[in-house]
């Protein structure tokens, strides 16, 4: 057992000066504390990144980046001058992921003011299980939800909803949730003795909600794909269809997931039509609006959702086209009351019922995670910031934007839209460089499947700009942009096509 | 649709002078921006919250709390200033997790060099599912899960893991891998023709366990209770003859789970012993290690997980012992791919196989979550900080001063403890007031049920420190005092003591 010669200042090294004892709360040196604190604040960082001449990244494989940077847990305490060296090397070999010209994920850009958010969060470093240590953020999370349900449509006396660590356990509280609804003895004896159940999404939905079914014990092959047409939304008559062979098959059709925003087309379900179906049908009707959910907010872009407040459960991402930090994710569900049925777990022993507080606000018992990150206070800020009048003009620029890219691919030589027009903010495109435009369909498809991981590789290399790619079906390799960075302007646009024919002239 | 008068200076509201028009990315606008981010920077609070004779919170209900601040989303944006009162008001109106008397959850303090990390990873805002939008991250996982891999005594070789949003989540991964180890088509085709399985963890573990596999589809009633002995850990001749029942049943034992360190008394299982029992059954041992895995950063006590090695998954949030910012929590696997094949959706849309990198860096068909948050740069910037030495310094302080007030509760007339010797870090007790004392048993335990929410709600109204309390089995209400912010010194614990007194002999 370890002796009494522990001290306080016990992790001070020989040879240097300002290490952790010399800050707080090893010390009571404010002076150490503040300097240490005032060297790790980003404002330089934060500057740079939005230089649009600066690179987004300078790009290593695995191994070299390995070298670049010792990642590794020494034995030996280092000194505060050490760490900040280092935070300054990994943000350095990192990816500026609010850069202007950034246009590779849905979750884009740098919100200052949803990071000044996450600054406090951090700072304020609680846990959202109960009232009792985090009263103004339990109430905030209410407050913000409410926002929510009313851009759904829903009567906010009786809505329900959690934040949740990301769009995909999301999507799984959504599909617990309606198993629950479905069998609430299920809970507790699990599927064994129920029906065997199904669910039906499009295929080109997100593949967490076949995850989902896999982690609850229904199982992916029993998560079918409905087809698609060629914008990317869902058939409502092949749903039904499929649905009655679920059913003639002995099958128990449990959840229907429509899509509003599909990950790579960015296209929207026909909610109303998809709900007609689960009413008739009487199935749980999910949206994953993760990706779409923002455009609730824009009166004029809505009517792309309509129908939504029909659905039982919505997955709504703020972290996406709402330009949140990550993550901030809810799933919202239209009645009360079924969240907690399903999840609670009589946990007396840290959800006490004889507090001095009205202990209906503890959340604890509706989620599936115990601990819970606040990620309500960065969105709440923000959306202050905007206000609704805010928001609706950020999302209605951001698809003027997406017209405004969407018609210069059309006019521009060696490009071709893969869906036009595109219904969102997701751009798909081809860039068919000249010496490939004559050849035959069959040699063309062929060669043009290589071309975008080239450039793509070649862009990362000169790190001015980064845009994804991927095949779909038989559709050789395409560029998908994204238009969700609120910094994105007119310029940045042209730059990303003038960018891809030089990279694509010289391959 | 929106017309073109949508300008990029759009959200300036005519009577205010400094909105979010006025700062990046909005416009170039640097010197705005660099104020509104110095305004936000939390020194002050910091500074604050590490007074001792500063409140920890000003208790007020929901109804009162509610009148306090205005948490209603606006119609109009918000100019910067009223977002920063907005702040301040949020931590006024906050519990100070960090406050040095503040005893009240396993994750408490606050490090200041977590924290520094975790701002960095505010503004570096990236997505850990692939190499090419967090390359350094992604490997530093790595370098830190291969610190706890040698910490578990694991071939780091052959190992793996994941961090997960909470220990919940991490349990909840552990029992999905564990049903794919063993029925690897039911991620397929589901739980509906697999024998019933059944799980078992002793009463004093966590109620995720329950609730994962609620999740999974096993039900909560065949996750199965094995009593504990008076120091809180599971009888493991009771588990082996519950096994052996469930077999008779017809029941297929699936998975058991030890718990290192529970919620409330902080007990560790015999994990040698369950490894013998689930070595002969060939069941899948689950160490959920969310608290007390910090012990194994100290060669001292480490001999308290003693066979963890054995464990074919653990669970470890360093955000509790640790010390890292909420949430930090890792689950962990002795074999390498069950993950990955568990998990994996092909969802090859995002995680293309054509890049230009090494694709097995990528992690996110790993993941259950698509989008995962960046949980452990905030770890590895504190450990760094402190090294293997500091950590193993910090937890034997720790455990020290649990020894310190172990004594000091015993030697104070009124105090009475409800385990003794406590093992770890909580330690359990009544304080029980002058007029109890001579109370016949069956009136002072009535009583004394009452007694430690009194305390509790006094203690909260006082704003001075705060522990928890909660009943178990036949025991009324009693405290539990945790002892893992590394900002605790004698005179806080002494304090505790006097504090309970004074409110105790006043109720």
């Amino acid at each position: 057992l370890p002796n009494q010669t522990h001290k306080r200042l016990l992790i001070r090294p020989v040879d240097e000066i300002c290490s952790i004892s010399d800050i707080l709360p090893q010390t009571d040196n404010w002076k150490g504390t503040e300097k240490f604190l005032r060297s790790v604040i980003l404002l330089k960082y934060i500057r740079e990144e939005n230089v649009r001449t600066n690179k987004i990244l300078e790009f290593h494989h695995p191994a070299e980046m390995l070298q670049l940077i010792d990642l590794e847990i020494p034995e030996k305490p280092q000194n505060l001058e050490h760490l900040v060296k280092c935070c300054e090397e990994v943000l350095r070999l990192g990816v500026r992921t609010g850069h202007p010209r950034f246009f590779n994920q849905i979750s884009c850009g740098l919100d200052l003011v949803s990071m000044a958010g996450e600054w406090l969060t951090a700072t304020a470093n609680t846990n959202m299980f109960t009232y009792e240590i985090a009263p103004v953020f339990i109430l905030m999370e209410k407050a913000v939800m409410k926002r929510m349900w009313e851009a759904i449509g829903w009567d906010v006396e009786t809505a329900d909803g959690i934040f949740a660590p990301g769009g995909a356990i999301a999507n799984l509280y959504a599909l617990s949730t309606a198993r629950h609804a479905l069998y609430p003895h299920s809970k507790y004896v699990g599927l064994k003795d129920v029906p065997t159940l199904c669910v039906f999404t499009s295929e080109d939905s997100h593949y967490s909600i076949k995850s989902a079914a896999a982690v609850c014990g229904i199982g992916s092959d029993f998560c079918f794909n409905i087809p698609t047409d060629n914008a990317g939304k869902m058939i409502p008559e092949a749903l039904e269809v499929k649905i009655i062979e679920s059913k003639k098959d002995g099958l128990v059709p449990l959840f229907v997931c429509c899509t509003a925003g599909t990950t790579v087309y960015g296209a929207c379900d026909p909610i109303e039509k998809v709900a007609d179906i689960c009413k008739r049908h009487k199935i749980w009707l999910h949206v994953d609006a993760a990706w779409g959910g923002g455009l609730l907010l824009s009166p004029e872009y809505r009517y792309k959702l309509a129908g939504i407040e029909r659905a039982n459960s919505v997955t709504w991402n703020p972290h996406k086209l709402m330009g949140a930090l990550l993550q901030c994710s809810a799933c919202l569900f239209r009645q009360d009351g079924l969240l907690f049925q399903c999840n609670q777990m009589s946990a007396d022993y840290l959800f006490m019922q004889d507090k001095p507080y009205d202990v209906s606000y503890d959340t604890g018992d509706k989620a599936i995670q115990c601990g819970r990150h606040n990620d309500v206070f960065k969105l709440w800020l923000m959306w202050k910031s905007k206000g609704m009048e805010g928001y609706r003009q950020q999302v209605n620029r951001l698809m003027d934007l997406a017209g405004y890219f969407t018609q210069r691919i059309r006019e521009t030589e060696g490009y071709e839209l893969v869906i036009d027009p595109p219904e969102f903010l997701n751009i798909c495109f081809w860039y068919v460089p000249n010496n490939l435009r004559e050849l035959d369909p069959v040699e063309r498809k062929a060669r043009l499947e290589k071309i975008a991981p080239k450039i793509k590789a070649r862009m990362m290399e000169r790190g001015t700009t980064m845009v994804g790619y991927q095949p779909d079906k038989q559709r050789p390799n395409f560029f998908r942009m994204i238009i969700s960075n609120q910094a994105i302007t007119k310029d940045d646009l042209d730059f990303l096509i003038e960018e891809i024919i030089d990279i694509g002239e010289t391959l």
